[in-house]
Parts: C-alpha cells; structure tokens; sequence
C-alpha cells in the first residue's frame, strides 16, 4: 500500500497547483483515473477542489488590505489566514485572493465534515434551525417541547458508553468548568452524608463570602502540559505554555506528572512503562498528599495543545483504577479529541476501561459541547446548582445531530481509522527518508490524529502554504495534522507530497 | 393618562382569555378599536395575538407528558414552562396545550426583539448566515474576509460612547471573565513597567505552578448582592444567592457593600444619600486595604439576579471618580440591562460620566457576548494572551446586527422610554390601591427595566399565569419585568389588568 500511495505522489504537484493562473475548480474525475491507485478511491464530495490552487503568497494583495482594515478592530496579531468562507469546500479552505488550500488544521481541529457541507446546508436552512437561532431559549426555564428529541436525535445518539445524560454548555472551557462544579458538589454531597442532607448553616454563610467550608478547599488534579480551557477553573488546569497563564491569578490546584514517552515506541517499552508507572504514582502522591485535595482527576486523551502527547491504554486503565480506589472522579477532556477523528468515535473507547469515565467532555468538532455523565448522583441535589441562562445553544446542538447524520453517512470512523493507518505510513516512510525533519512520530492507530516533531517547525509550517497546504502545530515543536473526518487518502497524497517538497527545498 | 389605562384596564380580561376553547390568535384590529386609548398605538407586529389564550392549567396534559420524558434526559427541576417556540410570536410564548402568554420574562431577559421576529427570520435564512452557522471559524487565526464588515455594521455600530473596540465571546460569564483577564494583564504590565518590558523568568515560571507572580495575588472588587456569572472567575464576583455559590471554590476577592435604597426615593433623600457615601468608603477601603488588591470594580448598572437593585447617577459617577483616582479599572457589566431596556441604548448612558467605563460586557439580548474597551492598551502586549478557538460566534455577530437594525427601524429604545413611564405609572396606580402588595416599586426613568417587592412573591409569579401572563423573580422577594424591547402600552394593560387580578383575588 505504501508504494502505491508512493507512486500516486511521484504525480508531479504541479499539476494540482496553478499560480498565476485563474481559479481553478478541478472535477474529481482525474482523482478517479486509475481505480487501481490508493490515493484514487471514491470522493465524498465529487463537487470539491481536486488539489490545491496557490495564486499568491499568502496573505495576497487582497487579504493584506482586508487584514490592515481589520485590525482597526479586532487584534490580527494571532491571524494566519484571512479565509473567505463562500469559496471554502469540503477538505478545501479559500481566501480573497482565490488561493484554495487543503486545510489539516481545520479551525483547530472544530471542523468535522468540510466547508459548506450540503447536509449541514441544508440543516442550517431548515425551518427548526430558524426557529432556534431567533427564538433562543433559556434552557433550563422554558426549554422546547423538542429538546428532549434532539438531544435522542442528536448528542445523546452518541454518548460514550455507560454514560446516558448531558448538560450542555457553550464550549470547551464552560464544558469543562461546569463539570468540575459537578465534580465538588458530588464531593462536598457525600463529605456532608448523601443528597438528601441540607447545607449547613456555615456552609450558606461562608459560601457567601467566598471562604471555606461553603466555598470549599478542594482542587481539581490535571497534568502537566495538559489543556483544558483559558477561563479561571479552566485555566488553573491549563500547563501547556506560560502564554496562556501569564498574569492571570489561577487556583492552587496541583499537577502530576504527564509520562513522556520515548519514540519510536517499540525501542523504548520498559522506559515507558516506567514513565507511566512514575505518573500515577505521582496521582497517587498529590491525591493523597495535597494541601487541597483533588475532588477529580481531568485528563485528555492526547495532549493536545501541549504538543500532542500520547499515553497507553495502559496508563490509562491505571489511572481509572486509581481514581475509583481514592473515590476521585475520572473527567476525560474530549474537546480536540472526540467526534471520530481518531478512528473511534470517542478516543477514549481506545483504552477499553472495565468501568466509564465519570464525565466526558466535548466541544470543537461538535459544534456544540457540554459533558457526558452516567452517575444519577452528579445531577446536584437541588435545581439552579448548575444552571446559567443559555445553558447551551438548541441551534448547535440541531447542528450537530446533522454532522452526526453525515459522520453515520459516509461512515466517517471508519474512513479515519483506514486514512490514519495509510497517512502514518506515508509518514513513516518520509521519516525514513527525512530522519532530521520528521522525529517522534506518534498517533500509529489513532485515525488522523497524528503529529511529528519538526526541528523548524514554524518555518515547515509557513511553507506548507506555499505549496497549498494549511497546517498547525501544537507545543514547543509538535506538527499536529487535525484533518477533517472526511479526509482521503487521495488528500493524504497531496499532504504527504507537500510535506517532502518543502522538506527537501 | 394613567385615568386612560385605567378605562383600558377595565376591559373585561375574560374578552382575552379563553380558557377550554380553540386556539385564539385574534388580529390587532380589537386593540386598534379606539384611536384615543393608549392602549390602542399601532401594534408593531400586526399578526401578534390579540391578548393571551390560557385554555389548560399550566402545565397542562401534553406538557406534563413531555416534561415526564424530558425528564429522563434533562434535569427539568428549573423548569418553568415548555415551550413552543414555532406557535410563538412577538411578545407571546406559546405551549404545546395551545396556552399562550404574554412573555415579560422573555427568557430572562434575552429575546430583545420577539419571538419569531420576521426580520430576523429573514437573517436566520440568509446565506450569510448558513455560511456562519456551517463554517464556524476560529476566529483569532482564521476570520473571515467579511469580519471587519459584520463588525463595524453590528457589534461595534451600538458600542457605548469612548469604547470602539470589542473583543468576543459567548455569554455573560465568559464575558466578564476575559474582561477580567484583560484587567489583570493590564495591571502587571503597568507593574512591570509598560507594554515592551519582557516577562521575567520568575514571571514565566511561576505562572505555569500557579504561583505569585505569574499567577498574581490580585482581585476584582464586586458588590455585595451582585451577579457576573456562574464560572469560577465569575463566580468569585458574584454574591446574590448561596444556591448560586456552594461548593464552589472561589478565589478570595473582595465585596463592598452596595448602597441599598429606600422607596420611594423622594422620601428617603438624605438617608440614600448616606447609603451610598458609605458604599464609596467601603470600595475606597478595600481597594486601599486588601491583601488582594483590585484591579478592577466590576459593576451592574442596576443589580438584576441579585433582587433589581438600583443606586444613583451621582453613585456611580463617584465610582469612576474613585477608581481612577487609585488607578484601578472599571467594568461596567451590562449582560442584563444593555441593549435598550432601560431606555437607553446602555443603561451606564443614564450616569453622564465625564469619562467613560474602562471596559463594558454585554451578553443576553445582543444574543451574542463579549466585552467593549477603548483605551488601546487594554489589547494585552502580545499575541495569543487573550484567545481561544472560537472566541465568540460570527453567526449571533449577524444575528445582533439584524437586532440592531429593528431597534433602528422601531425605535425602540424611546419606546421603552415612553412605555416604561406608561407601565411605571401604571404600577404606581396599583401600589396606592395595594401597598401591601406592591412595595418598593423603583425603575422611575428606567424604561421597562422596573420591579417591585412582593410579600407572596412565588405565589404571584405562578398565579400570573392562570391570567396568560409569564412573569419573572429576582433576589427573595423582587417581581422583576423584563419585558421585550416590543413591549407596548397594549401589553401594559395586560401586565396590569393580570397583577390586579391575582393581588385581589
């Protein structure tokens, strides 16, 4: 397979890039040619872009007007790409200046099955869709007579197993705060003795003025170089980079170690089995030790923004068991990972745990997010505990049932599993060709979810674009690919191509 | 005047409800009958109901049954009333048992311009839209090429005066909370010296343990009986109920006492005066005295959750007076009260500050949220300090936009003016007829933003809609009106045709 995919890329790249010519909108058809090529198979959208068309540099004479007006505005200091979204298809993002590039980054990693997906088209013109974005309720108060069937419909269909009840929220860092709320509830719940015993008088007091035992000293444990969100729960459980903390006052909570694994990773069993051995033994020690005791554990299955960070199922099942053992609760971050980019719906499905995660949280390629929870008794024992006006948006959740429609389609699971495997491959073989360029190489049996590390990482990653390829990283030196759920292996070829060309410049 | 609403009023209330019959949706004409009752302007929305159709105890057989399934997957506890969101329309929310009220509660105070609005349907079917609900952008890397536009035509068109910048997010919480960082960033910087000083290695070190200084031992100063939100930022700000608060850790940031008024004003003149001159003393010396020191006073024009808590002009102009006299920021949070209930575009426009608030937020009848700022240092120094992936929604960005452009058409900001005196008035009448009941009226010159003290307060809400009308609470004992911005003197009679109904029943 890897020679085929090798022969597909010996096409010469020219032929899918035209600078200086006019926008060019290829059929699929010669991506289909020769049925005999891996990179030739079936293309879910026949109407997408057949390779990159790179007219200028990046930003062109268009965007660069569009940006400086912009920034009268709106900081561009963080803008990589100035996009124009009526253009943008399927795997392929454009810009004012009609360059239309494969995109691998896809709003870090928050979109599922392509710009301008026809399904979800015609979903956002429905008159449901209308009715919710207009007509936005506050859920918890005057929720619609609908709301239970779509959440049936919609991000209950694939909740991960064991776990059958949600409460929406806004996005990841919301997702993820409100979980940890439910997370000292249930604590401080079964310190006072069960649901059905009342606050104490000095709980309602104390809690008033932000002090102990109302507001109580207790933390949530998550993981060096992990990520979790930028608001002030959140944040103080964020360690991915000084960046994202600097002068922001954050919560005493502490951090264990994450096991930095050794690639490749067959040459290095025993020192990473001793790195994860080391890490949870470093949960234990901080569950049991710390100055607040950790209520929950929050860990992401891939360490994403901290520079995509791999465990083993193993270390995984580990740290379910010592979790259950200390009575703390096992929140698994879902945001960059769930929603079947890496080749199961949920990446937590990988670590075949004998019993769930407590909660699951989600967002990004959901277009909606919130946390799974099985556990009756993370429901609060009184109403308006977890409660906020939006509590969610019906709209995205609406959204979401129709990417979910498309993910069961073109069974999209499946097809990041089969890409992933003959993406890593590729990979493997540029890393044999290219040691310096492409170390670490990490994600094998993880769909598209895949990252190498680069010694000029930054520069790599500006050059893809010159070459038509729109690309991330993440941490210090970590290129991360994040495709969408409908990337092919005839993308992979294009990506793959890029990749050495701008290596071997 | 109030003699007119009075003859208005005396309309049987039977001729609008129609308990056990058919649907009743009857057209304008019946209120447009007599040209010299105020109660008889030209209705904005021809096709509104006529007056309410309460034909089922409320909930009624179909919404229990689908409460009971709800139920299931949804913690209906808060619920207040099911929805039917497509059989409801302007001022009117309509059930699943043909029950239609007339909304002063208006999903907590959030649909600003009627359910089923038919300009916004129109923004909800544009293509503008499908593009920005389908092709979510992240937007600090990727905005799109119209961004600028949506902008400057929208957000930025209705910032409050001396504030022409905005910076994004997703509801009040998050609103507040980067509004909070960007106070605290700005503080160290002022500390280390101005925007091009370096962060030190201690500063970098310590922030990833978050430790002092990298985490620093700052605060933000609310007011006692305040709401900022329900994160754990947020919530640190917030004291209005422990219901809101228990359990929660929070950071230990300091309450000044916030000036509790008596009613009615003219009365208590010298004694308010009093009230207030010691709430300045007291933020003078928490922002002089606490170990963590403020950086920023966070306010609510008028105090919403936390029981419609009003202060004076001079109170708040001794606020900005004081906080820059000891260099400390302003945050002005307008979630509830922004966007034209109050009788002015922003409810701060009432003060006439000599300089304005150094950031406000806004949230709920925008429909999308974030935080204004003007002074161009309050952009953190670098890139990426204040940032997330989705950093707000281009889709509500264009829904506020056509928002704006019905306030505009409709003028609806005197209308709450003109029908705020109209209801105030109205209310006034009633307090003289039942002072046991109506205690505390305050909103005077507020528009629509108005609230009184009920001794039966749960009792009244939920007696309110037998009558076919929805009504909302606020702290222990506070009715609060949060009518729409649509809200007219016909629907005023209503309002107060039902409250006299259930006091004197």
């Amino acid at each position: 397979m890897a020679s085929l995919r090798a022969a597909a890329r010996l096409r010469p790249l020219a032929s899918r890039l035209h600078p200086q010519t006019t926008r060019h909108y290829a059929s699929a058809a010669a991506a289909k040619a020769s049925s005999s090529s891996p990179s030739s198979e079936s293309p879910f959208f026949p109407d997408e872009p057949a390779g990159p068309t790179v007219k200028t540099a990046i930003p062109g004479p268009q965007s660069k007007k569009a940006i400086e007006d912009l920034d009268k505005v709106f900081d561009t200091r963080s803008l990589n790409m100035l996009a124009d979204y009526t253009q943008s298809f399927g795997n392929y993002i454009a810009d004012p200046d009609g360059n239309v590039l494969l995109d691998v980054y896809a709003q870090i990693a928050s979109i599922p099955v392509g710009y301008s997906n026809p399904h979800l088209l015609e979903v956002a013109a429905s008159k449901a869709m209308a009715s919710a974005i207009i007509n936005r309720p506050a859920l918890g108060n005057f929720p619609s007579h609908d709301w239970a069937s779509i959440l049936r419909t919609g991000i209950l269909k694939v909740a991960p197993k064991g776990l059958d009840q949600v409460f929406t929220a806004m996005a990841g860092s919301d997702a993820n705060e409100t979980a940890y709320k439910a997370a000292f509830m249930y604590r401080r719940q079964q310190e006072r003795g069960g649901a059905h015993v009342e606050f104490s008088a000095e709980d309602i007091a104390s809690s008033m003025n932000n002090q102990a035992p109302g507001a109580p000293q207790l933390s949530i444990l998550s993981f060096k170089t992990a990520f979790h969100g930028r608001l002030f729960g959140s944040l103080s459980t964020t360690r991915s980079k000084p960046i994202h903390k600097l002068d922001i006052p954050a919560f005493d909570w502490p951090q264990a170690t994450f096991p930095l694994l050794k690639y490749p990773l067959e040459d290095h069993i025993q020192e990473n089995q001793k790195a994860e051995a080391e890490a949870l033994a470093d949960v234990e020690r901080l569950i049991t030790t710390h100055h607040l005791p950790p209520c929950a554990v929050v860990i992401e299955p891939i360490q994403s923004e901290g520079g995509d960070n791999h465990a083993s199922p193993a270390f995984f099942q580990g740290l379910r068991t010592l979790t259950k053992k200390h009575n703390v609760l096992l929140i698994v971050d879902e945001v960059q990972t769930g929603v079947g980019a890496t080749g199961k719906f949920w990446a937590h499905e990988h670590w075949n745990l004998d019993s769930p995660p407590d909660m699951v949280t989600f967002s990004k390629k959901a277009q909606t997010a919130g946390y799974y929870f099985g556990n009756p008794d993370l429901r609060p024992n009184k109403p308006y505990r977890q409660f906020n006006t939006w509590m969610g948006d019906p709209a995205r959740a609406i959204l979401f049932r129709g990417i979910i429609e498309e993910i069961e389609r073109l069974d999209l699971v499946s097809n990041t599993k089969n890409v992933g495997e003959y993406l890593y491959n590729g990979l493997e073989d540029l890393a044999k060709k290219y040691p310096g360029e492409f170390m670490n190489l990490r994600g094998k049996g993880q769909g598209t979810f895949i990252a190498f590390d680069s010694p000029r990482r930054d520069d790599v990653l500006r050059k893809m674009k010159s070459v038509g390829v729109n690309i991330g990283g993440s941490g210090e030196k970590a290129v991360r690919l994040r495709p969408m759920l409908i990337f092919q292996k005839h993308h992979a070829d294009i990506l793959l191509d890029g990749l050495e060309k701008v290596v071997s410049a």
